[in-house]
């Protein structure tokens, strides 16, 4: 497989739903694959909170391929001995495109907490202004999971002839207090974090220990994103075994996965991305600037793929079946999959197996 | 209702789970009505987390009554017109019973993370000194909600002879690794938590502007304590309205509602109590200390009523109901109710009219 990372600058404004302009900008993409003469074989990916546009292959020196390797590659279900992948990083991502830590161009300092606000339909516009200006004005489908799957979604209201075949995974139409509550987690502890300090930390602060902000939101994260009975089957109430049962701090087999998984994280995730994609992910509502979800939905025209997992503690398979019913009333061509998993959220990442045919499927 | 206050004192040794003792201690606690002659009318009550022994009643200068106060009392469910109540506060609260900020004996300087870690067992085995010192040997009843609940079972499996009644509500036979997951969100943001300062802030340091560490953990708690149904009844979308929709910190309603709950609770919350009760609630398990949970729940000789709350997303209806199954294979005297409820969690203490007339027909 063919993989190639690039960046792509934009000096014109990026006119942001909020009012504000984002000028110049940046978006980093990987693509996977070869194009072909008439441009017929583009997929793109849309990425989660957590994601970047390392959605496959192996970097040098890496130990974790990207985030959809089991999906993404030559004979696999989205197969780029067919395809030419598109795999995009959303603007206000720590990982290359432009975000909050960016140079303002023109005080060529970071933004900070000067970085406007950007919304999914912000990410979506910048997205299409990258298919732009690569020459590419119709895609064979687009696909994303939880945070991607909004965005999948987004285009197909936003941009009704873009894309044939549109894919959510582990999503919603409109982020529900619940889930908001989680987030307010991570942007407390993030605010409170006095190395956070304000947003006016230097750059480097957080590379070697971490941000306790980051770490503590994140495990409220980790919770919805496993479940239950996915938490009992692979930790139980296990203890780590040299802790002790009665000391205060002694742990829980799932406190030291909450701690690894936290730890990690809080060194390689910006903080102030952190607060803006989830920002993002909060004032998602595929009805805002239409007159309702129903004028929103109605306006679709790609054939919409949703698929739920039925332990989903985050965007519970009730909200994916929302959209499905509209779309059932209004006689638009949809299929709607609630997967059998335990797995809870994480599942659209884990259990390829138990959806890669219906994607295969849908790109036959 | 005549209410008193007192604080009982032990002088001899309390021996905990963990082989360490507790020496000497205190209990505060409450009661409601007028113990009649034979002793035969004394119901106990048991607290949640948060709670504290004033279950009932309004004190001078306050806004809110006792935590319970719509079921104890004259003519309510917990009548007090009839039953003695006695309302307890669990040893490691910091509401008047020994705790880690209460000063160790020996060297009259608080104890800290040296306090010893108590358990459910623990808190119940003090309870018990406190009915011997009170010549309390049969309770009509022992009700309790969350670890409230855990108490109230803890009570049936060691003191099989002690009470006729066991009522436990929104709780479980052993804390699964999805409560401790929320529990690690306020261990990690307290133990961070800079002017936690390992333990060794001053008395009064939250009073002003509260703990941070806390306030975080707390949103976690929150979350569990309501639903995604409830919190889409209680806060929808609505947004905080004289806050901007595109500012990065402007808050939806649920998000306020978070922040005015969790900051007033970290002004009145020892964050080193927090720590052990948490510690206490994630070590519950019934089983511990016999062979197995139905060797233990087998023990019981009390008739147990188990409440669930159907949209209780912390302690869920199935862990209630494995109760009851085995207490029916055993043939073993027990009702089980699951309360239809929106409200999540919470509904224990809010939701009283969907089942306060169970409880009255238990203590009739």
């Amino acid at each position: 497989m063919k993989i190639e990372t690039k960046t792509a600058h934009f000096s014109s404004p990026l006119y942001l739903e909020s009012g504000r302009i984002l000028e110049p900008y940046e978006i980093i993409y990987e693509t996977y694959g070869t194009i072909n003469a008439d441009k017929s074989n583009v997929i793109l990916i849309c990425h989660a909170l957590s994601g970047s546009h390392h959605a496959s292959g192996l970097y040098e020196n890496d130990r974790k391929a990207g985030w959809w390797d089991g999906l993404i590659g030559d004979g696999k279900a989205i197969d780029t001995t067919r395809y030419f992948v598109i795999s995009t990083n959303v603007i206000g991502s720590c990982f290359g495109s432009t975000g909050p830590m960016s140079d303002n161009y023109y005080t060529q300092e970071p933004y900070r907490l000067k970085f406007p606000v950007v919304t999914i339909k912000d990410m979506v516009h910048a997205q299409m202004q990258l298919l732009s200006q690569l020459g590419i004005y119709h895609l064979k489908a687009i696909i994303g999971g939880s945070m991607g799957g909004m965005q999948s979604l987004q285009f197909a209201v936003d941009y009704p002839n873009l894309a044939d075949e549109i894919i959510s995974l582990a999503s919603t139409y409109a982020t529900r207090p619940w889930t908001i509550g989680f987030n307010k987690v991570a942007i407390e502890a993030i605010r409170r974090d006095p190395r956070f300090n304000h947003g006016n930390y230097q750059k480097d602060t957080f590379v070697e220990d971490g941000c306790d902000g980051i770490a503590i939101g994140r495990i409220a994260g980790h919770i919805s994103y496993l479940s239950p009975d996915s938490m009992d089957d692979k930790f139980g109430r296990n203890y780590v075994s040299n802790d002790g049962l009665f000391e205060l701090f002694g742990r829980y087999e799932v406190e030291r996965y909450m701690e690894y998984n936290t730890n990690n994280f809080s060194k390689i995730f910006d903080p102030l991305s952190y607060l803006y994609i989830v920002k993002a992910i909060n004032t998602f509502n595929l009805s805002r600037g239409y007159d309702s979800l129903h004028d929103a939905i109605s306006r679709i025209k790609a054939r919409v793929h949703l698929i739920s997992f039925s332990s989903d503690y985050l965007f519970f398979p009730s909200e994916m079946e929302h959209i499905a019913n509209m779309m059932k009333r209004n006689n638009q061509p949809h299929t709607y999959l609630e997967v059998d998993s335990n797995y809870g959220h994480d599942a659209f990442l884990v259990e390829l197996d138990k959806f890669e045919e219906n994607i295969k499927d849908v790109l036959k």
